[in-house]
C-alpha cells in the first residue's frame, strides 16, 4: 500500500537527520538562542534578499497561524480568508480560540482578489460588526491553486490602500513557488506581503515553519506571543538544525521541485487517461475527478484521501506528492489507472 | 565552557535519534495516528501498569500546562499553585490567556499541602471571586525538592474531598522518580492524581512530554484541544519513535539515574567544601550559596544561572545536570570549588 | 419626524417608571438578591409554569448571548446559527471574543429546521474541526418570522437525539408568542428548549432580558459568569422592579399585543396600497418593498432604516413597531403612502 | 434595621428619576448616539476643563475595567494593581477572562507608588513572563483611602518614564475627590492619567459609569470594544439622561459631599467613643476595629460586613455612607455605640 495521502507521510529528508546526529552533543543555549537557529536565521534572510525581515522558527502551521493572528490583531479586528482557508475550516477554531472571528469568502479556486476583499469591508461598517483587519491566503492554497505576482500585486496594492494586514499562509510554499506556473520569489514575497511563512513540515522537514514578519509594526515583542502559546521549543536548536540545513544551499528548493516534477507526472497520466480535475492545480496537491468504482480499485493498492462528491458515480480525490514521493509509486499508479480503465 | 544551565543543552540520546534514522522512509498515519505513536502508547501503559488512562504526546510542558488546564476548566475556575509554579512566573500568563485566573500560595520549598489549599479555598467564597478548581503542583518542582507518598496522598485525600483536580507537571518526573529519596512509583501517581505530564524534552528527547489522563471525566474530546491550541503535529510520529524508544525498556529511567548520580557527585562535594543550598533537593537541579567571588571565578569555566540574591556577598546559583553531563565536567567543577577556596 | 427605527427609541412603560419612584429610597441588598428580584423571579415562573427552571435578569441581549454561549459550551464547541442570528452578525465577534467559533447556515426566513443542523453536522466530523454544540435560534427572527410549535418541536426533538443545547434569543419574544400566527406558549418553549431568554429592552422595559436555564445541567455557578463578563449589577433592583411590574399581570403580553397590532394595521395598509414584503412577517418587524422616490418622499416625515437593495429602483425597508407606537402615526403612514402613490 | 452595608443600597437620587420621567416618551436614536448622551458627555468635559478626551458611559464597573483593559493591552501584556485592587479579588477573574494577568502587590492602604511598580519591573524581565504595561489604581481605594496629587504625580511620571498606561478607577472617585484630605481636581487626573473613570452607580445613579480616555493613542475604534463585550446598551439614554443630570450642575460632588460629611460624623463618634481603624480612610468607607461582642450588638440595628478578623476578640468591620445615607441614622448609630459601652 502506497500512501498519496499527505506530504507529511515519512520522516526528514536524510541530510537533516545527518545533521541532528552531527550536532547532537554540542550543548547549547535554549528557546531558539542557539547557534544553529541563527545560522538558519541568516541563510532564510539570503534566500530572501533581505536583512530587514524578522524571523522566528515554530513547530507547525496552525501554531504560527493562531500566534500571528492574534499577535497581530485588536480584539475587535478579523481576518478574511477564502471559505476553504485552512483557519477557517481544519484548525478547530484555534483562531477564534484567540478571539477573533474568521470571515469566509466563498471561491471554488481557494484563491482571494481585491473585490472578495470589497465585498467583506461594504458589509462591515460600524462598531456593531467586527472591524475585518487582516486578509490570509494560502500559497499554494488547500486546493492546489498559486497565486501569480500580478494576483498577489493586486491583492497587496488593495491591502495597502485599505490599511489591512496581508498575511500568507506558505505551509506549501516550497511547491508553489517551484511550480510551472509560478512568477514569484520569495523577494517578491517579502515585498507584497506583510508577513508569512515559509513551510517545513510539508517538504522535507521533521516539524518547523519559517514565519517571516516584513512589517515591522508587527514585530514588536513577537517571543511573547510564541512564548504565550506554548510553541517557544526549549530545544530549539531542532528546528534551528534543519532549517539551517535546508536553506544552507538550495536543499528546500530542490525538495519542493522533486514533489512538483511527480506530480507533474501523475497530473499528465490521469489527463493522458481522460480525466478531468476538480481544480486546476500546478502544485503538488491534485484532486482528479474519477468514476467511484475506478476508486475503489485504486484504493486496493493506494491510499489517498476522496475529497468531494461530484455526482452519483463520480468524486474527487486528492492526492498529494512530496520530497519522498518515489517516481516508481508515481508510474505504478498511472499503469493501475490505464489497466484498471482498459477493463 | 562546560554548561550546567540546563537540561535541554545538548540534542536527544543517541538510541532515540537512531530510531529516528531507521524509521524514516516508512510512510505512517498523520497527527498521532501512526504505528510509533500507538506503541509508544502502550510501552508507557505497562510502565505505568494500567490500561486504563488516555495518552497524548505533546511538543513540550507549556504547551501540555494551557492545553490541559484550559481543557479541564470552566470558564470561571482557576488554578491554584505555589508562587514558584512554572504556570505562575515563566509560561508568559499562557494560562491566563486562556481566560483562567492563576492563584499564588507563597511557599519556600516549591510545594503544596493541604493548609495551602485550604487557605486559598476559605478565601473564595462566593460568585464574586472565582472559584478555585485545580491545583497544580510540580515534581520535582522548579526548586528540586520532590513529593513524598505520603504528601501527595494527602494532598490527593483533601483534592478529592473538596472536589478539586490535582495536576501533576512532570516536566522533571524522571528525576523525581530516580531520586534517593523517591519513594513513589508511576502507578502511585496514577492512583492519586487526575492528570499528570512525563517530561520528555527535559530527559533525553528532542521535544515531547506524555500527558497522562487519569480521571476519566477529563478525558472527553480532549484530541480537539490539542488540535486547538495547535499542538497535533502533522509527523506524530517524531513523537510516537522517541517515547516508544524511551519508554521500550528502562531508557527513560537510567537517563534520569544518570543525570541523578551527577547532581548527587555534585551536592556531596559542594557540601563537602562547606557550603549550604537555597533548597533540600534530592534531584538534579541544585541550588548552592555560594560567595559572589567564588560564582565570578567559576563562570570563567562554567556555564550556569544564577537564582537569588542571598545576602550583599552570596549568591544561590542553580547547577543543573542532565542524561548528557559527563562525570569529568562534574569533577572538574568539584575541584575547581576546592582549589579557589584554598587560594 | 416620527420614528419606525426600532423598538427602544422611548424610555420605559410609565408604570415601570412609577415602580422605579415608588420604591426608590427602600435600602436593599446588592447584585440581584434584592426583594424585587426575588419577587420578578416569582411571577415569571409563575408565568412559564414551571418552578424548575433557574432565572437570571440581564442588562442587554448581547451579554445573555455571550454569557450564557460561553457558559455552556467547552473551549472546543462551536454555536451554529441562521446566517442572519444576531450573534453572527451584529455582535462584533462578541461570542468568537470568549473563544468559539460560530458557523452560520445560509437561509431567507431567518429560520433554522434540522436539516440545517444536520448539514452541519455532516462537515464536522473529527478533531480538526470544532465540534457543533449549541443551535442558536431567534423567536422572533430578526427578520421578523417566528417558530410554530411544529417547527420548535422537530428542531427541539432533532437537538435531543444529537446532543446539542438548543437556545433561544427572545430579544423580541414578547412580539412572537403575542402574533396572530403564534401557537407557542411560555411553557412549550420551556419543554422545547435548554434555555431561553424573555427580552425587556424591546418591550417597554428601560433594559434588561430575562435569561431562563432550563437544562439542569447548565444551571451549576450561573452567577459566576454572569460576574466574571461585568453583568452582575450592582442596584439588581432596577432589573428586579422592572420585571416584577412587567410580569405581576399581563402587562408585558399587553406591551407586545399593541406593538404587532400596529404592525398588523401598518401591514395591512401595505398589503392594500399593492406592495410586497421581504420576508412573511407576522410580529413587530415588517420589511416591505417599495420604490426608491416612494422612500425618499416616506423619509421627509419618518424615521426608518433601509434594508437591502432589491433592485435598480427598490429597496426593502424595516418599519419597527413598539409598545409606544401611536396609532395616529400608523395611520399617518399609510394615509402618506396612498397619498404618495396616487401622485 | 438600616444598613451600611455599601453605597448602592437605594434607588437614584429623585432629580434623576424625575429626568428619566420627564425625557420617557421622546424618541431618541439608540446605542448611546441620543442627544442627552451627548448633552452628559458635554457636561463632564465641562467639568474636566477638557474638549480633548473620550467619553464613553457605560453600565458598570467590573464592566468597564475589563473593556477597557483587554482594549488597551496587547495580549502578552499585563496589568499591575494592590492586592486589594478590584480587578484581583472582586471580579471573578474578569481580567483573566480576557487573557490578561493581573501582577498584584501587598500593600496594606490600598495604594500603589513608583517603588511597587520598580519592583515588578524589575522581575519581569524577558519573554518568559508576561510585560507588565498597564498600571492600576482605585481611588477612592478599596480600603477607603486616597491618591494625593503629590503621590498621583509620582505615579504619572514614573509610568511615562517606563511607558506603562496608567487607569484610575473611579467606582468611588466622587468621594475621593470631595474628601477634606483631597488636593486633586478631575483636571489634574485628566492630566495625569492616561484613562480613568468616574463612577455613577456608587454616587446616586440607577447604574453607570464614565469612562475617560485621555490619552490618544487608546481612543481608536473603542466602542467596538463596549459593543463586543455586551455593554452597548440600546436604550443608552439611560445612562445619557442620568449623568446630564448628574452633571449638569454639581449635583454629582454635592452627593458625594453628602456621604463624605456623614462619614465624618461616623468617624468622629467612633474615635471619641475610642475605637481606632484599620485604615486611615477620610472618604466614605470605614474601617473601625470593634470589640465582637459589641458588633453583635450593634448587628441587631444596623448592616454592615465584617471585613477583616484583627484578633481573638475585635474585628474590622465595614460602614459605607452614601448620598442617600440619613443623618439620623448616622447619629443613632453613635449613640447605640456609646450606650453599649457604657452598659
Amino acid at each position: 500500500m502506497y500512501s498519496f495521502r499527505n506530504d507529511y507521510s515519512e520522516g526528514a529528508h536524510p541530510r537533516i537527520l545527518e545533521a541532528l546526529v552531527n550536532t547532537n552533543l554540542i550543548q547549547t543555549e535554549g528557546y531558539g538562542e542557539d547557534i544553529y537557529t541563527l545560522e538558519a536565521i541568516e541563510n532564510i534572510k539570503n534566500h530572501i534578499g533581505s536583512d530587514d525581515v524578522q524571523i522566528h522558527l515554530i513547530s507547525g502551521g496552525t501554531q504560527v497561524n493562531l500566534i500571528a493572528i492574534s499577535a497581530f490583531l485588536r480584539p475587535h479586528e478579523a481576518a478574511i480568508t477564502a471559505s476553504s482557508g485552512h483557519i477557517a475550516v481544519h484548525e478547530t477554531g484555534a483562531i477564534e480560540a484567540t478571539g477573533h472571528k474568521v470571515i469566509t469568502v466563498d471561491v471554488s479556486d481557494g484563491k482571494l482578489n481585491p473585490s472578495h476583499i470589497k465585498s467583506v469591508l461594504d458589509v462591515h461598517t460600524d462598531e456593531h460588526m467586527v472591524k475585518p483587519k487582516l486578509v490570509y491566503i494560502s500559497n499554494s492554497t488547500e486546493v492546489g491553486t498559486i497565486y501569480s505576482k500580478k494576483e498577489l500585486y493586486e491583492l497587496s496594492t488593495f491591502c495597502r490602500d485599505h490599511n489591512l494586514i496581508l498575511f500568507m499562509d506558505g505551509a506549501r510554499l516550497g511547491s508553489a513557488l517551484c511550480s510551472y506556473e509560478n512568477d514569484l520569489k520569495l523577494n517578491d514575497i517579502k515585498a507584497l506581503v506583510d508577513a508569512f511563512y515559509i513551510g517545513g513540515t510539508k517538504n522535507g522537514a521533521l516539524l518547523g515553519e519559517v514565519l517571516v514578519i516584513v512589517n515591522s509594526d508587527l514585530k514588536e515583542d513577537f517571543r511573547y506571543h510564541i512564548k504565550q502559546k506554548g510553541a517557544l521549543l526549549a530545544k530549539g536548536r531542532l528546528l534551528g538544525i534543519q532549517f539551517k540545513e535546508l536553506f544552507k544551499d538550495d536543499l528546500f528548493f530542490s525538495l519542493a521541485k522533486h514533489a512538483n516534477s511527480m506530480a507533474d507526472i501523475l497530473r499528465g497520466g490521469i489527463e493522458k487517461a481522460g480525466f478531468t480535475f476538480l481544480t486546476c492545480s500546478p502544485s503538488n496537491q491534485l484532486f482528479p475527478v474519477l468514476p467511484d468504482c475506478l476508486i475503489k480499485e485504486l484504493e486496493k493498492k493506494y491510499a489517498f484521501n476522496t475529497w468531494a462528491k461530484i455526482d452519483d458515480n463520480t468524486t474527487a480525490i486528492r492526492l498529494v506528492t512530496s520530497w519522498a514521493t518515489e517516481e516508481k509509486a508515481v508510474l505504478s499508479f498511472i499503469d493501475d489507472l490505464k489497466n484498471l480503465m482498459s477493463r
